[in-house]
């Protein structure tokens, strides 16, 4: 269940404001109002993926809609790239909770004004990005409209039990995946016409999903997860509320992306698909090393969660913001 | 899988045009290139659900989405009914391979301009539909844009093997349940800014999923199905397809909608979310009343499965017109 405000800029993630928070404001009103319709039908509404049973067998599901001058702007980004982000923010919310993906279903609205080939070359990417988590193509819908609207829905099993957004103790340490900034670096570049840097371009339109370190991470004892989608910050908040705690971020530990500006860019980059985890005080840094030489990734320590509620900045020790007081940090 | 082309009238249904058919003509060209860059990966793409093997369970699973301006025009619909419809559009396509609906996601584009509760409205009408086949509501997305974007994601199980399209033998009876047309007249005074007869609205806003139909069909030798979304006659021809036969029609049969104004503008008719059913030759006649008794809705024979290809329409055993020439008839 993700939510994103991104008004008349792509991607939630206007270049001047600050993260949008789930939890507050209008997009909460929605879907206050929407689940509460449903009763006790609703499962898991809180974490990334709806968390099921189907004859036995637990199912993480999931779905991202990915619309056109809302996500992106045609010109922007060829077709497989289009396709490949579009699953990738999906398949990332697998990652979230360390399921391993099976299949994927994609529904598309596209123009009739589109090359004839438009369509293949999407659902090229989509399925690169499938193959590189072992998921297959398993269908989905067609339908013309005027602007491209692509809804990628991921199905995926447990080998353990899935790690959730509430497992968080007092103590524990936050620990992010990557490095963080690439993805906003990019945008604000696309938005304001200028060419972005490569490396920056390819945290863009290359995400990755970060399912086998999700699976390395569980295996090895986090307590909770998140995938960076809405921003380090706003992400935080979501495990922090999740947990019943409050998440303390050091903003000079915040692993930068090169093209990065500063750390407010970094901690505010959605769209990241990193994995931001909370594991116990005393094992996190001895995962450091052993994460970075399997995966060729960094694994960073960047706070710590305390009693308390929402997410508080420091900069080496001293306090410079609190939640809902971002935008000047 | 399904294709829509509705050009710019909503529901493909164009009040004079023929049924549109996948597999003819551009639509067709967009799936093939798809579909064609999936390589191996992809499974079951040409029934209405995909059906796949997750953890040693089957699952069928099936995505459809409701567009704006393509589907619906704002204004015609309560957003109640507008929840209930898109999710009875996916939740048809499990009936159409009789399985068991289990739970439901629905990806959601809201423009600003809704009123607060407009979306608790259009999620408590997808309740309502999943409460009536025993499915729960799972989760999905939500994203702001200027137009209201729904997809829906059904998954069921299976008690017994799936009903596929491609089963029909030649000698095989066609029969379709309920009474066609009242889906079309709807749309077509909606189009023509006139008030629809009550019980035909009813057919358009409150359509309903036949779960418990298609399973006491496929219990008592159904050995095809297809649900009709595209119309009578182009889901005979889809059905016809992946059987590698003909269907024969004979219209004096279809059972006509009060609402609907002739046997034409019930086999085109669209969005019916009836069943039509390939059912061996001798046992056809025989299920047609215990099946009224067990629904309080008709199933009525209407053709016959042939050696061949495509559609044929007969009137009183007269050929009237055939596969791509349906315009006139």
């Amino acid at each position: 269940m993700t939510v994103n405000d991104p008004s008349n800029t792509p991607s939630g993630m206007s270049p001047s404001g600050a993260p949008t928070a789930l939890g507050s404001g209008a997009e909460f009103d929605i879907i206050r109002s929407i689940w509460s319709r449903l009763g006790a039908r609703g499962a898991n509404l809180g974490d990334d993926c709806a968390i099921v049973e189907v004859g036995g067998v637990r199912l993480a599901i999931s779905s991202d809609l990915t619309l056109e001058d809302t996500h992106f702007r045609r010109g922007w980004l060829a077709p497989g790239a289009l396709g490949w982000r579009a699953a990738t923010a999906a398949l990332s919310d697998l990652a979230a909770v360390a399921a391993t993906p099976k299949g994927i279903l994609i529904s598309l609205g596209l123009s009739p004004e589109l090359p004839a080939d438009w369509a293949g070359e999407l659902m090229s990417g989509v399925g690169e990005a499938a193959a590189e988590v072992g998921a297959m193509v398993w269908g989905g819908d067609v339908v013309r409209n005027d602007r491209i609207v692509i809804d990628a829905i991921v199905i995926g099993a447990f080998e353990a039990d899935p790690v959730l957004r509430a497992g968080a103790r007092a103590g524990d340490l936050l620990a992010v995946t990557g490095r963080l900034g690439g993805a906003r670096a990019a945008l604000e570049d696309l938005l304001g016409g200028r060419s972005p840097d490569v490396t920056a371009m390819e945290r863009f339109t290359r995400p990755r999903a970060r399912i086998a370190h999700a699976q390395w991470l569980r295996d090895r004892g986090a307590r909770a997860m998140i995938d960076v989608s809405d921003g380090l910050v706003a992400d935080a908040e979501h495990l922090a509320a999740a947990s019943g705690l409050a998440a303390v971020i050091d903003r000079e530990l915040i692993p930068l992306h090169p093209a990065a500006a500063d750390s407010a860019m970094a901690a505010s980059s959605g769209e990241e698909y990193e994995l931001l985890v909370a594991l116990p005080g005393d094992l996190a840094p001895t995962l450091v090393e052993p994460f970075a030489e399997s995966f060729a990734l960094p694994l960073t320590v960047v706070g710590v969660m305390e009693a308390g509620q929402g997410v508080t900045i420091r900069d080496h020790g001293h306090v410079v913001a609190e939640s809902g007081r971002f935008s000047h940090f």
